[in-house]
């Protein structure tokens, strides 16, 4: 059972932004003390060719930007006021969504702005535990800028397909980049949904089986994961709904047709998690259910034994007084039959076998199936 | 129990399309390893005659397209790209479309593009178990293209009336068609949900019957199987309202009269789902009372039988006891009375008889009706 | 309570609509072979006079609507395939319409057609039991066509009123004639809804004095009753709440605002419902409740016995031990005592005594109010 | 305990609106039998007059509407057909409004008329029992006719109001006065309503001192008594939510800015009854887990006893045995052992003292905090 | 625990508005007894300088509004009527507005007037116990008017701001700076619901470790004062939701922009207390599990030790039994075997060893884990 509990990480309560103070100023950029170093790296593409560097500094924008059509740069930490000021600066951005930006566990949500289009996402990372990140993207008229908390992300083969020119995404503009993207940040969400199924459907099997405590707490821990994916994939869902209908600074309606194919996505994505959820709660009861008639069976054993032996107990007892047979002749002339002993162990065996039938009669006898 | 649980298959838990790899490009058709080769059958009408081909070529379809006003191609597993990407080119399909169509366990739904409208239904299949099946369909001005992942399916009835041009559908255009395809599709799901009504009936009587672990397992599959065949017809009635009510390419106004007939089926395939849901749940609160009764029968059992021979016990051991007559006249005289004995026998039976009456004035006697 | 449990019958799960098979023709007339034959009453009526016949042929029609400004004609039985096509000829009512007369079991609805608005309801008949029957309405320029399954209904005053020319009756169209048709329907769904309302407040009484296994299976049956008893009304309120609101053929204003009263009625119906439902609910937690401290009482009643004879129990097994007492002065001195049995009884007492004190500090003495 | 439950009487099930015999005419007004017989008091005033008069009869009527440009006529009693039929002549009332006002038990609704608005409230009466009366109320342009069941109100600090001249009402028109009695009605509910949440707040530490039956039955009553007031209070801010924000017959936009401030108490009663029904819902919850809590501690002292003295009771009767210590050395030989007693003994005190170990250990001694 | 419960203390039950007596006249300013007299503070401010003063006089406001294009005049204390009235004289406030300053516990809300808007939120305070007080706020075009029950309040560091003329403060206008109290007023949320969320980690420990009625109690306090905090979130949300949306007197977009931010916190703030609830109502239901997981351990306990030693103890009372062996060889021929009282004991030891192996191969011994 551990490994399982292992291998099926719990997802965290989330935690609330971590504004420095009440009343501090909004649209303050104040890095956490906990963040990593942030670093740029930078992707830069046309239809014919591409550019990439990595750790690059601020300066080197402007002259990016001049050359090529989409640029792409990826801020990995969000521990350098600096850099994520001078970003700023340079793509003229919104100090609440900078604010944003660095106060990690914002829902994921898209604002439009008057020169670019801010949106945020969560990355669910498996390993080394389910946990999500937040992952922020700017996108505008020639730029895709993007934030994460940590290095390593689940972008390798959007990367590749882009240097290889594999694909419609060379051929894309800063919204394209955007949704492929997304894509994979929602792609990345069915297999660990999925491994939830498969769990409830073990799990399924052990309620059955043998409903044990642990069992009980793994179907909470699935039901409490689960309510945390719903509520992430939902404000997802949100996000794409509107990015896909309503008209935003960047995007075009072609892009927006692929939207709709990931909006799809995270629909399907909640259904399965509605669906896991249902079937944990019904688990739940199944598992209750399952203790009710396993103490039912408890007792009916108790039962079973006291009634057939303390009769026994009381015969054998009767017979274990001390009345003095020599006073009289009513006293306990059992004592002095022939056959006296036969007789009280027959009587006993009379009364077990009469309450064995009654037991039988009742269907308490056999177990219940 | 075992045939009935036989017969009523479980619906199984709905998985996740299967796309490649997170971060593949979207759009892009990628045919699953299990899934059938594809075969192409074709049935071309006009309001005076037909034609019906089996297992026919891509080569064979534009001349079709040219004779017949109306051409349906019915594609029989998902297994072959050249066929599935060879019909995309012929009927100019946008390829997100084509992607949904083999990444089958898609919801059902319906989607507007410039030539054609684009259909997910799921078939339900009742043998050999209880399964969906993704039926995809494409309508444009003059076919209607549907995929199925296996051969075998509800419409032989339906293709009988095209062949002997019974009732309008020879008159009709594809749009009618795809109704009379949908129409099927959704009659089809009655039987097996009227099962599910049969079902609660019997376990209706057999919680009250015999309340046992089996029938707790099957009020939960019961309850497990509705919430997924819910989810189906909901995603369907979302799709026909849709249907119904807009405008899509191909559709005239005469046969969204239809559809609106074949949404209200849904609507009743939904009420039915609920209200057998509904009384799956309560049926599960009725086992739990059922399991406290049965709890309580029991406990008075013991509880009867224990106050009754516990006294006794005592009563027969204090007689018991060796303490020494001859030392004093207070040492147990009663065992050297004339009638000792019969006086204990008396005072066991009517301490047993005393408990007897508490125990009717309480009215545990006499079970619970 | 037998008595009871048949005054109140089961409302019936509903079944779906049965149409011969999947990929049957829509909109086709196949009579059930269990419908009974079709028997065509008539009330034509004016302001000034009126005429009415029973079992009249078809031919007899065209007439009837040319000489009377509304004429109602009402079929019993639903078995007479020829009828009822014959009606859809003179009337020029649409094929799907009729499929829906035919296959009962639809739910309420409101549909309209270029000459006629097709209207379905449920009549409750409580006698021989409670059931419900499809009502359907044709209500077109000067005919009101209505359909029922069987004969008997509860139109009688409302005929009476039109043959005496009581009321507004003569002087309205057939739209009014449709109100009064439909209010009456809703008018009689209050009593039987009402007796659920007497039902449980007569099961609330039996909870809190006998909760045995009748009162839960009552409860179940009300609660399962009311939940379909709410999905018809529900039904019938959003099919007036259109009628009310939207213009439908033959409808007038007038009318309108006597339909939006009889909404009102089936809000006041659908209050009742949900009310009586959730204290239903409410009910049966009650009767756990009850259930729970019953099982505590008889906890209760068997720790106290055990607790108290068990000591004794030892107590007296103590002094039947067999120890030698001439072997040391040591083993079991007290059966030589001068006072050792009165010794032991009161050790005894005590015992039972301190017992019956501790269970009297917990409270457990003098039952459970 | 009992004092309590005869302060907070119950507040009754809702029954239907009771016309005639379903199928008769609407809108005829049919007074009912156990109505009482109707009195008419006026109260007529402008900016600088006051004039009022009892038990007024209907010929007086016409000319109290010319002298005065508001005329409130307030009766009370359902009963005298003429008296309510003349009122609907003199001011031209709608059938359907009237018949509304004597089947009382109408939803709180509020219904546009030609030349007046119709207004149904519920009056929260709390003495001598909780209960609702329907309270009908007519707003035209210089009247404002009002219907209660019975004599006896809360309006009294309002006609002193009115008669003294205080506060606006007497420069207001007559939806000023509508407004100032919904307002009254309205602040009447908040004493009943607070006391349930006192009950809530006295039923909690109940049900954590000692939970028995009568606390579980007072909860359940809340719930109950909580859901039906929620149900009146909702439907009165439905109405006052459309009378606040559309247009009405007689009602000024400055008079909607104060409805608007009447609705807002209506929200805060809806807040409050739904804020007590999840606390009562909490409290059985509370209850029932208690419930169960108690009955461990009840077993664990069944098993803390069993557990100790059966092992003793058997102890004692393996010393009770007869067997022949003469025949064999094998048989018995502790009954001739010097310390044979003592030594039994013993082995009882470190039995039992194990057996308390091993409890302690479990931590089942010292009972549950 | 009692530490624990000591920090986290209850947040109260709502009560109602006080309004005098029903009846009363709408819009009076009648202070409460109970109420703090009222102090005026004054904070007064362009972008270049500022001006402050505490416990102001009505007199001076003319001259502050005058002089400065931003007055914000705190009162502390609603109870003085004077200062209240002669406030709504200078600012010409609505007197329905003046009534919900006075009579606090309203419902947030934001209401538009002629010349100001009025808002109303929740100050949460977490010392010396969580619970909140009604902030009032009203803007103008040139002022910010606020009431406050008590002095002490959230605002210090604000106060700082705009004193040194940090940060936007001192540019903006009356709409910014009614923006910067709400956002402290809904940040200052933020640590007391976090705190519930480290209480149900603790409390979700707890129930696994040692599930007693303590910690039914805490998650009882938990889920009730969640309850209370998201009804009163919410509120606070549609607040914002109008304000950031609408068109109210005295508000920019720019500060929309801002208000759409806290907006955001207030959706998060209600996430987080909707996912409390959610874990608190599981935990309740794991907490129910572990208590009949344990009552089943009892109840094995107590069957295993009752099912072996209710046999021995009838063993050891049939060799306890007097037959008189003299009187017949079949009379209790054991007692004088040889080895007759190992054969007893071995007897015993068997049917012990027999009922573990039956315990044993139903899995009841070695616990549940």
């Amino acid at each position: 059972m551990s490994t399982k509990s292992k291998r099926h990480v719990r997802y965290p309560i989330p935690r609330s932004r971590r504004r420095s103070t009440p009343g501090a100023p909004p649209g303050s950029i104040v890095v956490h003390e906990d963040a990593l170093p942030s670093r740029m790296n930078v992707l830069a593409y046309g239809p014919d060719d591409v550019e990439s560097a990595e750790d690059i500094s601020l300066e080197a924008i402007p002259g990016l930007l001049k050359r090529w059509p989409v640029v792409w740069i990826d801020v990995t930490g969000l521990g350098t006021a600096a850099v994520i000021e001078g970003l700023g600066r340079i793509f003229r951005l919104h100090s609440l969504a900078l604010e944003d930006v660095v106060n990690v566990h914002q829902r994921p949500k898209v604002e439009d702005y008057e020169d670019f289009t801010f949106i945020v996402c969560n990355m669910l990372n498996a390993e080394p535990a389910l946990a999500t990140e937040q992952f922020s993207i700017f996108v505008g008229e020639r730029f895709v800028l993007t934030f994460q908390e940590r290095p390593g992300d689940c972008f390798g083969a959007l990367r590749e397909r882009i240097r290889h020119g594999r694909g419609r995404l060379r051929k894309g503009g800063p919204d394209y980049l955007a949704y492929a993207l997304i894509d994979t940040l929602v792609d990345n969400y069915f297999a660990p949904v999925e491994r939830y199924g498969d769990l409830i459907e073990q799990l399924e099997l052990l309620v059955v089986e043998r409903a044990n405590k642990s069992v009980v707490r793994q179907i909470h821990a699935a039901r409490r994961d689960l309510f945390l994916l719903r509520k992430t994939i939902w404000a997802q869902r949100e996000m794409l709904a509107a990015l896909s209908r309503d008209a935003y600074v960047g995007f075009t309606e072609t892009t927006q047709i692929f939207l709709r194919d990931c909006y799809d996505h995270t629909v399907q994505l909640l259904d399965m998690t509605e669906t896991y959820r249902d079937f944990a709660t019904n688990l739940f009861e199944l598992y209750l259910s399952t203790v009710s008639n396993r103490m039912n069976e408890i007792m009916k054993v108790l039962t079973i034994i006291a009634t057939i032996f303390m009769p026994l107990s009381v015969i054998a007892s009767i017979f274990g007084m001390n009345f003095n047979t020599e006073t009289s002749p009513w006293n306990m002339p059992e004592l002095n039959w022939y056959l006296g002993y036969p007789f009280a162990l027959l009587l006993m065996a009379l009364v077990a076998a009469g309450m064995l039938v009654m037991f039988w009669r009742k269907g308490w006898l056999g177990g219940d199936r």
